[in-house]
């Protein structure tokens, strides 16, 4: 069977989260039944991440097998018909090997959380941001951050219902950054590595957003990594301001 | 009575505009309600531009009148407290003059107008941008954009409703950016004047498309604004890319 790359783009709010479930609206349930449109049979599709309920795709990937040789291009634009009104697009379709698999190719994925910091409730941005009525020292952030980055034992920073093997995973890149957003001063995280673990970027957010706000200094950070216990994480954060920016492959699929 | 400023922010689509209506939700009507829950009694506010349905703002600004003396921060604090789910935000809120009038005291607006060009449908920036699906030609648009500034008669480019006395107008600038959105390659258009008409940046935008698809040259803009004729208008564009920036006073009463 042909198999396709699908780049996908969606916002978290409508669903609990891209894994397919009985009961509740799903990204993954939603792009099967659009399949399940095309080619009428149940459809199992698997993507390079399973992002949590609320958090958002730029560029998350994800793979299907269809029985008819699909023009990519129609592929994409025939699902993107099935899908409306749902908020999930398919941004790119491409042919890849049958061997090929959104998430065991993947060799890198990056994260972007954003950070709102207002007193007025958000209106464009809401259920996009993190939103906090204080001022953030990105300078602090970044000092923190970069106690981070390095191959490290995060079991501090990972949830307890996390299943990865190992709690050690090498963090390439933790950015902080001050934007002058749409509706206010922004803080952006742009995070990478080859995979994470559950919650980890949402506990590294949380944790630094108390450096920002002094209530924790950066060495505080790197008291909580060498503790190697959840208990010394600062509080996760919540999802709705999590995006999955972009997946890597050795060879990318869609260029 | 102390009179207030609002600055306000909102999210058009819920509203069938800003102005308050018997049987619709609207802007006018979301903060006039909250009024009325500080100070039980009609309210009736004014603002510096009546925003269609479908159009945002980032930067409103409208009066009320209190018969308490409200410490401005806690009047706006109160009303966002109330506004609540709706997505309107007071931004800022100070005391001025009982004779200042957020309409009549205005000297200038800043509009701004978003397109995303992309196929795929779009999902973050759904009912928050003009979608097209075409490449557009910035440095084309730009050119018939500097063919609309000045003080011109502008009865081309106003709604066959518009109520304004005269159709004669000075447009101060037309800018047109090339942006790197959320979502995919942006166009921005910001349009600035000390007033507009009825749908003339809509009538301006949809025009300029024109010229940016190559559909229209730059000289075909001279030629229907020299028409004076709202048949010589290009198509107007749809509303949910449009913001109110921006209104500008002689003396900022939020600085």
């Amino acid at each position: 069977m042909p198999r396709y790359a699908l780049k996908v783009e969606y916002l978290g709010a409508p669903f609990a989260g891209w894994q397919r479930q009985a009961e509740q609206p799903s990204v993954q349930g939603a792009i099967e039944a659009a399949l399940a449109r095309l080619e009428p049979r149940a459809h199992t599709i698997a993507a390079a991440g399973r992002t949590d309920a609320g958090v958002h795709a730029l560029g998350q990937v994800a793979h299907c097998d269809m029985e008819r040789d699909w023009e990519p291009f129609r592929l994409s634009e025939a699902l993107n018909h099935h899908l409306k009104p749902d908020p999930v697009a398919i941004v790119a379709c491409a042919r890849v090997a049958e061997d090929w698999h959104a998430r065991f190719s993947a060799v890198e994925r990056q994260y972007l959380f954003r950070i709102l910091m207002r007193r007025a409730p958000a209106t464009h941005e809401s259920g996009r941001v993190w939103q906090v009525r204080h001022d953030l020292d990105v300078t602090a952030m970044q000092a923190g951050a970069d106690r981070l980055i390095g191959n490290h034992d995060f079991t501090t920073f990972r949830s307890t219902m996390c299943q990865a093997a190992s709690p050690v995973k090498t963090l390439d890149a933790l950015r902080v950054e001050a934007v002058d957003g749409f509706s206010g001063p922004e803080i952006r995280f742009h995070v990478r590595a080859r995979s994470f673990l559950h919650n980890q970027v949402r506990s590294f957010v949380g944790t630094l957003e108390r450096v920002g706000a002094h209530a924790w200094t950066p060495e505080d950070v790197s008291a909580a990594l060498a503790a190697r216990d959840r208990a010394a994480c600062g509080p996760v954060c919540p999802p709705q301001g999590l995006y999955l920016a972009r997946v890597g492959y050795p060879s990318d699929p869609f260029a």
